[in-house]
């Protein structure tokens, strides 16, 4: 059976939030083992039976990431790359600091064979299925041929995840035509354009909301901008949405047409849908949001738990090898 | 009384639903003139009296608008930029290719004496009032002083658009974090954090939903893939919402509740809401989306003719000189 390693104090509500998530992660079958210091998730554990690695320090959010990975050896997170690399789990997942578990991933794991640069792959929902966003905020500033290999990576993941053939893929830029963008888009198109992925082109922001293709590729600066306005775009709606309601709806007709809202609600709440991979990575590394409370570790746990067997990290290598 | 000169060929719908859109702002009292090819604009003012200038060239939306705008001496872009600088409009409006309009201001109008870069500044609704994002696509690759001089443009605008003191100025970038960022975004944080600007730090693209910052500053790529983002997001969510009262809400509801969402729809579409200013040439230019009807266009004229009298422009220059 697979097990996943949990970063218990990677997060902003950790320890508490990400034990109470991956309890409720057990209790639904999966495999999980802790990260982090002991004394202080035991408490939380109470009478279930999950395994404690004792890793006493931590790594925060606002520490430089690439000092803290490497003079803290005992942090969680390193404790969780560490089981990984020794094969004592199958997958990591944290919602702790991002740049952290990259840093941490790249130096205990290593990159992949080919890989220049990782990316973190993000699954976002749309009208009627759901597209990868890649890089959403691992190598901010980057080569063409980096993106290059950010599409083939984003390819094969959508190919494992979406059970699709030859996944579309879209050059993110400030248009559509082939001489749009700056010289890294022009001549990522050019390598995108004559390799045997199946490239559409150019796409822009608004193709979020479109079917145009399954995979968005661009640098981790832009994506992860994109990626948080996506998120606060959604929020700002909900809060007009419901202000409007509110304000000019009879009364007493509220509550039915909340109900008939909550599944777009859920559609788009991040804790409930999104889903971020570290990829380029010697391993199956997950990321939650910071900000995520137990339910959403829970679901991050478990879609990293459906992950594993999609067995998709293990294609990358190969395909790269084409340019 | 203020005259606008309107590009009458630029737009998908070029030239019926410019040439309409003038009428309307015409009826409500606003001057404008056409520029354009007479041929194809006088079939549909009717009885309207809007003067004509005959520019029978068009640059269209997939043309190198660098070569265009140089070839084409006679388009209708050039002919809106010729009155301008003669003195004969105060304002230009387009829906045209941007970058035509942009090479058109720069090559005719020149840019203002210290700016090294113009900008587009984009007005975007929030909850509660309104923000500017500048660039939204005119300089794509820039240095750090070139986004502090956004900045310096943006506040200004936003001084006079919004009616505040010392506006709220935030650089966009991938956390909130001063070690965030590529080495543009570090080294802009400098410039700005030293400046007398009230600059308040980095900002994420989550910020479009909160109230941190009324200036968004960032490069013009960041800048166009987040607006078209933004825009993109409306649509799905409101797909989204249509979708799920149509499926899950009692038949009877749903007038009144599409009643009640109006104004929020009305809110996030970017027909009625958004404006983009070409900051940093010689005179005031206004930019619309290619796919605006006459509705549209009528809106965009109006606030062409109401941001003439707030006379921003001529702030720039003395105020950019503080580097």
């Amino acid at each position: 059976m697979n097990t996943i390693a949990v970063d218990a104090m990677g997060g902003d509500s950790a320890p508490v939030e990400i034990v109470k998530g991956a309890i409720k992660a057990k209790e639904n079958g999966v495999n999980v083992v802790l990260c982090g210091d002991e004394n202080l998730i035991k408490p939380y554990l109470g009478s279930t039976e999950i395994p404690v690695y004792h890793f006493p320090q931590v790594i925060s959010m606002d520490e430089d990431p690439l000092k803290a990975v490497r003079s803290k050896k005992e942090a969680s997170i390193n404790g969780c790359m560490q089981l990984l690399k020794e094969k004592k789990v199958e997958a990591v997942f944290s919602a702790g600091s991002t740049g952290a578990t990259l840093i941490s991933a790249i130096t205990i794991l290593g990159k992949q064979r080919g890989v220049i640069r990782p990316a973190i792959a993000s699954v976002l929902p749309t009208i009627d299925r759901s597209v990868i966003l890649l890089d959403s905020g691992a190598s901010l500033d980057v080569k063409p041929k980096v993106l290059y290999q950010f599409a083939v990576m984003g390819s094969k993941l959508a190919e494992a995840l979406f059970d699709i053939d030859s996944p579309k893929i879209g050059l993110l830029n400030n248009g559509e035509e082939e001489s749009k963008g700056r010289e890294l888009e022009k001549s990522a198109f050019k390598l995108l354009n004559s390799s045997s992925l199946n490239f559409v082109g150019n796409v822009e922001g608004r193709d979020f909301a479109t079917n145009k293709v399954d995979v968005f590729v661009t640098d981790g600066f832009t994506g992860n901008v994109v990626l948080k306005t996506l998120e606060g775009t959604a929020k700002l709606q909900q809060s007009l949405i419901s202000a409007s309601l509110k304000q000019n709806l009879f009364k007493p007709f509220l509550p039915s047409v909340k109900k008939a809202l909550k599944p777009v609600k859920d559609q788009l709440n991040p804790d409930k849908t999104n889903a971020s991979y570290l990829l380029g990575v010697d391993g199956l590394v997950t990321i939650g949001h910071g900000s995520s409370k137990q339910e959403a570790i829970m679901n991050g746990i478990q879609y990293t738990n459906e992950s594993i067997n999609k067995d998709f990290i293990g294609k990358f290598s190969d395909a790269i090898k084409e340019l």
